[in-house]
């Protein structure tokens, strides 16, 4: 039954973690509502659930009637294709492991605060993505001398930055001729739910989110790059609004922690209760393996080595866990932060950039001890 | 391609229909984070997509391990029950179509707001939910004489109110003894996600989502009325937050509209292009069935009957639809309005509780017609 504890929970506005006077607007807390993050207890499972997975969604989510559905193949190609999702599924199948990761995660706790989509962690999950090569429907259709990138268009449309659109994005050709980009009709074994892309959506293992695109009418070689909304203007690191800055490409290494102990329901203050913790989370990088990940339980002043699990799949998180003592009571400030082969390390704090994108910030849990 | 337009979108804290200066607090935006919305285009599916239906988790999403699962059957009974799940899926088994609503849903569209979940609309979700009745379980254990409730304890635990808790709601023992009133473990044919409660949640058609219990472990029969947090504080309707009020029981009779048009990304701000335009949304309540949804395209000032679908099971929201002229360029506010067969029609505006509970004012979308 119920427990009565003296418990020091602070007041709203002032235990956050966030500034007390960063309050938000009702636009960001509109936007807070569409598109959704993991819980972050959601880290302990390999492969997150469907319905806990991070979803982005610019416009609205797009109906489907799979019957009219095609997914039309062209521009520079010797043989266009429009194909249905059976005619797709009956080529050559993959499932791969791939860690996605919104690239404005973590946006909400910069200074000053980017206004957009307002994330402040778990803006990431995992899945098992089951589609079919694009680099052999590529090869089918037949690349005209020339073609520089592939574009893809989803049947989500509306307004952004003043113009409207359809949700466009392009890749490199050697991006899209690579084995392991896929355009996935399935998640975690079952049909994409509508908010994940159904019937078909592109899957680019290593690279944050906005390269996924979902619900797929389009697939077509160009031999220009492309110089839409999505592509020149929304996904760049750069000072100003206006600045071309460069591409948010591949996810920086980053990791994050389960919190431990229990929270308090209104401010998600952590209460731990004497004893050693087991703390756990996940690490990941779009660029390389990660090789080492460090837990500091004293607000980074010193840090001491995760043990860090072998990747399950090239493209998919990796765990790491590390006892803590946590035998002082008061509050205490966790963090973790990973390292990948590629010598990348999380930042202690986030560069800015306009947009608020690839903030890699290590990642900070305030708990308290009693 | 893109279409390049003059829309007069309106500034960020300008457009949203909230307050521009009802900011929200970092805690509240975590509890948003947490707590999902059915984007409100999903109200297009008779069956809400498991991933789209809201969810609402007081503490953290409890880790399950079922081998080690039990559920107690105990208190004031003869024969007390410790049962695993496959136990418990030998018994009659039924399968109901329910519409699931959180109590807050709406609050922060009050003024001024209750400080909690912030909901705006879509704390909604209807789902078919497989399980036994826990009718012929109490059957088996046996009742004593004097028992008045049963109280439902699940697995999540945290601080509420000052107070470590597990989460614990009762049933008075004739809705506890409903023939509807469900065991499930599986939703939409599938075991529960765990996030919806896995392995096993209560389910109380007509009730609000706080009677629900999720990640069950146990269940007990009670010789007098339950005065936990969440029966005699949380959940009720009451002018203060010391006040006890009256308790939250069945869904109050609401309907919401599918936003019509596209979206901006950034204020939701719905664009309509001049044509004739569909407008469908659901209605329900938890008291008795829909009878009549009206539409208002002029702000209130005037309603038209739309056309309602037959309920496809009595716990389920029926679909409604009224075609509009959109013709006239400019912005519009559209409502609708649904009224039961209890004679109950939803409000103008919302009356205050201190805590947000039951609010069913008509849906108000603005669009502007381009």
């Amino acid at each position: 039954m119920a427990i009565q504890r003296e418990l020091p929970i602070p007041a709203v506005g002032d235990g956050s973690g966030l500034d007390g006077d960063a309050k938000l607007y009702p636009e960001e807390l509109q936007l807070a509502f569409r598109n959704k993050a993991i819980p972050l207890e959601g880290l302990r499972y390999d492969v997150t659930p469907s319905g806990m997975h991070y979803t982005l969604v610019h416009y609205d989510v797009p109906h489907v009637e799979l019957a009219a559905w095609r997914l039309h193949v062209g521009g520079r190609v010797r043989r266009p294709l429009v194909l249905g999702l059976d005619e797709l599924q009956r080529r050559p199948t993959r499932t791969l492991r791939v860690t996605l990761e919104c690239a404005g995660d973590g946006r909400a706790l910069l200074h000053p605060r980017p206004i957009s989509q307002p994330w402040l962690t778990g803006a990431v999950g995992t899945a098992e993505w089951t589609g079919t090569p694009l680099r052999s429907l590529l090869g089918e259709a037949g690349l005209d001398d020339g073609v520089v990138e592939i574009l893809f268009t989803g049947l989500d449309r509306g307004v952004e930055g003043g113009v409207e659109q359809d949700y466009q994005r392009s890749l490199p050709l050697a991006v899209a001729l690579d084995d392991d980009t896929l355009l996935a009709w399935a998640m975690n074994g079952a049909p994409l739910e509508p908010q994940h892309g159904y019937p078909l959506r592109l899957v680019v293992p290593g690279w944050y989110g906005m390269a996924h695109v979902k619900w797929l009418r389009a697939v077509e070689a160009i031999a220009l790059p492309f110089g839409g909304y999505q592509q020149a203007l929304a996904y760049r690191y750069s000072e100003s609004r206006e600045g071309p800055g460069e591409p948010v490409t591949l996810m920086r290494v980053r990791s994050l922690m389960i919190p431990p102990g229990i929270p308090d329901f209104l401010t998600r203050t952590r209460i731990v209760h004497c004893a050693p913790v087991d703390l756990r989370g996940r690490a990941w990088s779009g660029r390389a393996r990660i090789t080492r990940v460090e837990v500091s339980v004293d607000g980074g002043a010193s840090w001491a080595d995760a043990a860090v699990g072998e990747p399950p799949s090239p493209h998919a998180w990796q765990p790491w866990r590390h006892v803590w003592q946590a035998t002082s009571p008061g509050w205490h400030d966790l963090l973790c932060r990973a390292t990948d082969a590629a010598g990348d390390v999380q930042p202690a704090e986030q560069w800015w950039t306009a947009r608020g994108m690839g903030n890699n910030a290590a990642h900070r849990v305030r708990v308290i001890v009693v």
